[in-house]
């Protein structure tokens, strides 16, 4: 939270006497109202110690959704965006590529093309782009692409179309002594090259969708080479998964927008103890995009109808937020 | 490292003056000489700043072995024994192993007859043992195991038979800010319950072998349920593998006992910047046991001829050890 070198005996007082009320400018961004409200009560119960609702430091875990929840999710997602601009990159090495799909309609930009081919044309896709390349070598291609590659609509980069309110809650959390985990439907590996320095998220508290890969020594040198095999579909029931598999844990408070991650949702909230579950709605098409139960990508449809008698906490992003993206 | 409330301008000006001496007194169970002297110089370098060497906090990733680096793994592994006694105890409900290998064998006590099955036969016992449940259960089957289970010559708990020093070389990573994680060829939630108690290393910290799972709401009720197929091997070329997928960060330094060890360490220091690779050798027949190159259980033979021209520090339990496990 602070350097040690800045803790005087009048800050640690100010700090430790400081009211509730104080605490609530942790979210700056987040205009006052039942989603806000929700977030400090739920914290303050976990939180303070001797309560009914008390839970441990070591059991505050927090489970965040990236794409539509962190950052922005429209037109498309951005690892697709980045999948098409691969192929594009690629393509002068892979003249056949004009004849085959999904390689064709990728290259004619015909979406409807892409979309036919279905989870095999995905396949496919993610074979060509994220597999036959080392771990090192994936990490500079993700690396270098992210830091130049710009968003259709806004013209700014991927990693400033993040969430400042959900920047505010992360920090909130981990001010709060939880330990946050994002937990997407995304590769685990587009992810970890900036989401420290973006989310303030390192690399080991990133879960997501991964294909195999495999370690060898070639001519002398360890490498671990990506394979274009699936390995974890890190989405709707295998978000539990996921989670059971790299954190050990079941998490006190989930965040999502999409039914990708009601069940990670479900899964949360279902605990014994006191828990917290967070639906991020896109309903701002003037500063976002409005969408919901009819989107190709974060369709939000039965999260919708079954808030209310879960107890999730519906943000509306027109109502809710005062900032969407960090100034 | 200490609490809030204790840090007091005396106490913070005795710590920042504290020459490097005092630092190695946090290894009080280990002799001087060179393994020693090899862990608090590559500490001291790497924890400099401005020096050469220098990793930032963020980086220092240390990986430990569990099975003969942290605990006992003789006279057989402790996760092989918990099988053993649960194959005992579901016995009643299956007349049918009476005659069926490896049961039979387990049954009988016939070790060479359980060797003898094979793989085919492991995945059977691991299947009949680790699956078939919820996950809650088997942690609760677990937990109730090793909270009772005996080791068969010292008539101790397992989690006594951990290795002093290895303890505080845990807390010492740590207290210069490492994060320390356990990569083993054990069961993932097999250690989970109990290695923050025992070790200090949190549940979302360990990486090891798995089996598959799957979400889903039974009655109601969500649970995830342990399946009988294998998932992940996290040993030999595994464990790189398992610390690209978990951890996503190459480690500066790595700790084992055996060759299913060896490429965590060939993978840890072949890294560009400074690195630590360190085999704990069991040559300590009076204090623990002494075995090396004819093994079954932790073999250790290529990693002998290599360590020397590879710079990996080899320690030797009778000399370098004070003190074996806790008082």
């Amino acid at each position: 939270m602070f350097g040690f070198g800045r803790i005087t005996a009048l800050a640690a007082f100010v700090l430790l006497s400081a009211p509730l009320a104080v605490q609530a400018d942790d979210l700056p961004s987040w205009n006052d109202g039942a989603a806000k409200q929700g977030i400090v009560d739920f914290v303050s119960a976990v939180t303070t110690a001797g309560g009914s609702d008390y839970v441990a430091p070591a059991e505050r875990v927090a489970v965040f959704d990236n794409d539509g929840t962190l950052w922005s999710e429209q037109p498309m997602y951005v690892q697709l965006a980045f999948v098409l601009d691969r192929i594009k990159t690629l393509a002068p090495q892979h003249p056949e590529w004009k004849d085959t799909e999904p390689f064709k309609s990728v290259l004619a930009g015909d979406v409807a093309g892409i979309a036919a081919s279905g989870e095999k044309g995905l396949v496919d896709l993610v074979g060509a782009t994220h597999a036959g390349m080392s771990s090192e070598e994936f990490t500079k291609i993700t690396s270098d692409w992210i830091s130049t590659a710009k968003h259709p609509k806004t013209g700014k980069p991927y990693t400033e179309m993040v969430y400042q309110p959900m920047l505010e809650l992360i920090t909130y959390l981990k001010a709060n002594g939880f330990e946050v985990f994002i937990v997407s439907g995304g590769g685990i590996e587009f992810m970890r090259p900036w989401t420290e320095r973006v989310y303030g998220i390192p690399p080991q508290n990133v879960v997501g969708s991964s294909i195999k890969s495999k370690y060898e020594v070639q001519d002398g040198k360890p490498v671990i080479t990506r394979l274009p095999e699936v390995d974890f579909v890190d989405d709707g029931p295998g978000k539990p998964v996921g989670i059971y598999t790299h954190i050990g844990r079941r998490p006190i408070a989930a965040f999502g927008n999409s039914d990708g991650d009601f069940q990670m949702l479900e899964w949360t909230t279902s605990r014994a103890g006191r828990s917290f579950g967070l639906i991020v709605h896109h309903d701002d098409g003037e500063r976002e995009y409005a969408y919901d139960r009819q989107s190709h990508f974060g369709r939000l449809d039965k999260g919708l109808d079954e808030a209310g008698k879960r107890g999730w906490q519906i943000v509306s992003m027109k109502s809710d937020w005062k900032q969407v993206y960090p100034e």
